[in-house]
């Protein structure tokens, strides 16, 4: 039956698709499929008796605060804490600095709520997380597509892109989603001046940092923003920093927070203020009890074990089972890597068919927003266990290798 | 030091505002304020044990799933509960005609981003929630106020409102916030033909419906809708329900939901997926445990006890200590009562005396989108206990007498 709700619609929803990730995310939910498709954690990384501890003490000692509502801006000692975290990548931040927010993906939809107006430009790297573009076309966004390499964003292109007049560049320097890579140094300096010299901001989005398996943590844009600036090390605010507890936690408490310049915080919170009023006091105060105290770092530590043999385990069946006419990223941490398959072979088809087969990833197209990456794929490493990677490989293995006799 | 985030703001910035509500909510925090400014639930009310023991059952039975990510739509049993409580209401709903959301603000966030364009009308009472105001001003939306009266609005009033052709009508039939007052059957009757007749729909907004002190529960628009048209019992969809946990459990677990026709649902989702991907399973799971076998119906009746016994103080106090210049409603429910002063007094003035003397409330004009409304109040009778409301009362009414001597 026809209601009048149907003929009523804003212009903007026609911008609004369904998302791939989450028509993607249903088949995980298919016992017999092995999704390398979804971008969760792994379940048994979560730290159920310590969220168990953490809700008793709140309950107990702040149980009227913690259901009541709070502060817009997020639970002060939180805010403390991440200040404090995020200190000792020598940036001087207070908690005026930051906001709390549902899941990073709020704060990539504030960020187009507050800046982005109908036609502007954004730079982004191609590929990209998709999130970040589902948040800003409701806005109407347009995107310059800078392209990257195993090296992260290709800086030497970016030039070009900050001409056209982008109102911010969009990066993901660690552990890319979807690509796995890694900004390198050289490259972050010379993004960050770039930046600085066209006068164009940048959104650092980093959920997956401190999942670094090997190697040497490199420094992040804020840092690098105001160490090149060279001033008393305050936050000069050219870069907006995202992170998020999803990946450290849980993503089921729906935790992450902003750091911007305080001027900025107080327009996300107005615009927090009109989208739900506040982040749930509750989860904001059992997630403080969690992490304080060193857990989060014993945690991270954890994580990394148990993210980086499936990473291993992953790439050892591929070396092993994927023809050689496919190749892939060697992420040193977070969650995903990138396959790049033959020109002539379509990661979109090879889904279908894979689907039928129980096993499943993300086709690379949608990560391109100005097309493209046909014959790409993200693959997750993190949520499945090893015999489940080592079995799914294997599915995708003999299929990929059946496809390339195939076309021989 | 000046950032070049500040010279790019995005145009629907500007129409942004920060909250009186929420600058008033800061003046709750100081300890000796007594504050009937807030629209906190009491306190005493949120059923601590309730909660802790669903945190242990959730997290030791589902931990995993529950720190997880989540569908959209929200946790299905959740939706089936409340698709099974508002079928006791006439109307057949599917948990397919719910969405879950991060407390009605969101939800009412969702409907501006669906349908709202710059520009487009909407009819509100006069006065209205100042949230649903908020939430609609950053999609450029204008409103068109009809007169309410003891019964809420007047429907009489309607027709020439709807002849200028709004996107929807916005009504909270039930102990509405701020007037407390409750839209008669009649009028009830009234609005629903007179919607279907002109072919605009409506949203009820439904948060404190189930906390009626006395007299008869009155038909939601949606349940009288559906009756109108003469169908089959199904949900027909020209009124959009909302309502909310908020009041009934507690708001620090933001959770909320809407009916809508499902395709409604759908657009909704859309939105959803950008702007927070899911809300927390965790929140939803618990709230599911706590409310669940029948505990609700009874928590309820508790919360109705409180609020009754906060209710009758108040207005017994004021009876006694407001000069008879000033009048009031008499809620049958709900969380708030409406002062309204003498024509002359502009309450913005005397907020700021009273905060002088430690009491707090709104003025009244902000819940007025098209002016009028100086003299008047919102006063909240549900967050402060007994004696701090005869306390606060008394200061007020003090007050108040001293201004009417003045003028005299």
């Amino acid at each position: 039956m026809q209601t009048p709700w149907e003929y009523r619609y804003a212009n903007r929803t026609q911008r609004m698709g369904s998302s791939v990730i989450r028509e993607l995310l249903k088949l995980t939910e298919q016992p017999d499929i092995i999704s390398f498709g979804g971008g969760l954690p792994a379940p048994e990384v979560f730290p159920i008796k310590q969220f168990q501890e953490a809700c008793n003490y709140v309950l107990e000692h702040d149980g009227p605060q913690s259901l009541q509502y709070s502060t817009t801006e997020g639970y002060r000692p939180l805010r403390e804490m991440i200040a404090r975290h995020t200190g000792r990548y020598s940036v001087t931040i207070t908690p005026d600095n930051i906001l709390i927010t549902s899941g990073s993906q709020q704060a990539l939809d504030f960020l187009g709520r507050v800046f982005i107006n109908q036609g502007d430009h954004i730079v982004v790297e191609s590929p990209t997380y998709l999130g970040a573009l589902q948040a800003w076309n409701a806005y109407g966004a347009q995107y310059i597509s800078v392209p990257s390499d195993e090296n992260g964003m290709v800086t030497s292109e970016l030039e070009k892109a900050l001409r056209i007049g982008p109102k911010f560049i969009y990066v993901l320097p660690n552990f890319q989603n979807p690509s796995g890579t890694t900004l390198s140094l050289e490259r972050r300096k010379q993004l960050v001046e770039l930046a600085d010299r066209y006068g164009v901001p940048i959104v650092e989005d980093d959920p997956y940092g401190q999942l670094r398996f090997e190697g040497e943590h490199l420094p992040s844009l804020v840092s690098l923003d105001s160490q090149y600036r060279g001033d008393d090390g305050c936050y000069t605010g050219n870069v907006i920093y995202l992170s998020t507890f999803s990946k450290l936690l849980a993503p089921g408490i729906r935790l992450a927070w902003v750091v911007a310049p305080e001027q900025v915080i107080r327009k996300l919170v107005q615009a927090k203020q009109a989208a739900d009023l506040n982040t749930a006091a509750f989860n904001q105060m059992v997630a403080f009890e969690v992490a304080k105290g060193g857990f989060l770092d014993e945690h991270v530590k954890f994580i990394i074990k148990v993210y980086k043999e499936r990473r291993d385990v992953m790439i050892e069946t591929m070396e092993e089972l994927f023809p050689h006419e496919v190749r892939w990223t060697k992420p040193q941490g977070g969650m995903f890597l990138w396959g790049i398959l033959p020109e002539w072979m379509d990661a979109a088809d090879v889904l279908k068919i894979a689907i039928e087969r129980k096993v499943a990833f993300v086709p690379g197209a949608s990560f391109h927003p100005n097309g493209g990456g046909n014959n790409t794929m993200r693959i997750n490493f993190s949520y499945s266990n090893p015999d489940k990677i080592r079995e799914g490989v294997t599915r995708l293995g003999t299929l990929l290798k059946e496809l390339v006799a195939k076309h021989k």
